[in-house]
């Protein structure tokens, strides 16, 4: 396994094995992969599963925003303070199935005090725009 | 298992195994339950498993999203023709942990033409909103 | 004038003269006038003027939202701390022509800590929905 | 007038008096200048008025919306079709008081079939961010 393609359960490429990213369960289970970790920027892909359509046998949309999710909360945590997710607006371009990598790439558009907004796209393997989020993030212990 | 919880993989208490919902193997493997199906109204739930956490201990908001999105596409598809998620938006209020039971429920709140709004409320066990989401459907096939 | 008429620069029927919006001179300025005005809830109607209208001859979405923005700004100022909005969300549905009358009508949905989630329908004079706006609120010196 | 500074009611820099553009009364109304009107990109600015703040003393949230509508109106007006607002999401970082120029910058970011999302930022005559809108679009007679 390459220096960029570590888990988001086990570390990621960029700073030494930050806790927060070592401790996300929820996005390994999900096979989620940390190809980017820097101050306001982050990429992440996951492989969609078998198990991961829904009722049209495409990709569910909840899925698709816990990608986005992931690469969000990477991005928005800059510094030593907890910065949370407040919102976020996705919305859907395309559909897409088992088998294909999803990408998704967040960067912070503004930050002001402690309220930070930051857009993430997600892609498919050709790069074709699958859904477009833009993340509301506020940090707690600091200005 | 009563008639009102049937996994969401398996089918819904106020239909006969609506094709839509049978499939939707993403739901199923989170392990949600749909309580309620009806044109415009659909309540679903699902137990914070160890393995839905985020970094920081508490439940992924992609997992929260993604509860709140079956219930929103159960809700929208209320007729013959398909109706899609075109985006939502999600506020997040209060974190959960593993252990607890979260409800989305879903209610059509205006259809117009082929547009569509509803608005999911997510609460934890004890009643308290835990996030709301508006979803905008569009339908496919009809107007 | 009835009582329960008064313009949004002038002041309101449910308390005294709120300073607030005695001095939004915005909303006055766009002849809206406040009709209700309780802690949590208020209803603000505009009739579209001919110099409101865009290039397409209909209602500029931006005073649409003006309107909503107003009712907002009522309802989610509930007590002596002062509240701001931090963002909203608008789905435009139907448009409008001048010497249509426009009502919004803004309701708390939820409020939790410092963070309150207000939804605000504009409907014309014949009570259709012409748009649909969540406003998300911050209070500043309270909790 | 330099021809780069043309009022919202009377003509664009970019092209022959677009009719769309023309009879824009509300912006022109509002004293709203186009700057720059591209296909996917324009620019348009306006001097907060004394007749346009709210309550609380500073610029009207609907009016610093409906700058940034205007620009997002024109940039989705991508060519021969009729492009219309779906909705937008409205983020507020900074206040202004009358006297400032805010000045809206709308991009495409991304389009696919009918629908397109465009990003628009407002700043204040610093450069100082005072808004972030991104407004989804639905194209009428073509795709």
């Amino acid at each position: 396994m390459a220096a960029d393609e570590l888990p988001a359960g086990i570390g990621t490429a960029s700073e030494a094995l930050r806790p927060m990213l070592r401790r996300d369960v929820a996005s390994a289970a999900l096979g989620m992969v940390v190809h980017l970790d820097e101050p306001g920027r982050a990429v992440v892909s996951m492989i969609v599963r078998a198990d991961m359509v829904n009722g049209f046998g495409i990709t569910h949309g909840g899925l698709v925003f816990a990608l986005a999710d992931t690469a969000f909360a990477i991005a928005c945590n800059e510094d030593e303070n907890t910065t949370v997710a407040q919102g976020a607006d996705i919305s859907f371009l395309a559909s897409t199935r088992p088998g294909q990598r999803l990408t998704a790439t967040a960067e912070r558009r503004v930050r002001r005090g402690r309220t930070g907004l930051y857009d993430i796209t997600v892609v498919d393997e050709t790069g074709a725009t699958v859904a477009e989020v833009r993340g509301r993030s506020f940090t707690k212990n600091g200005s």
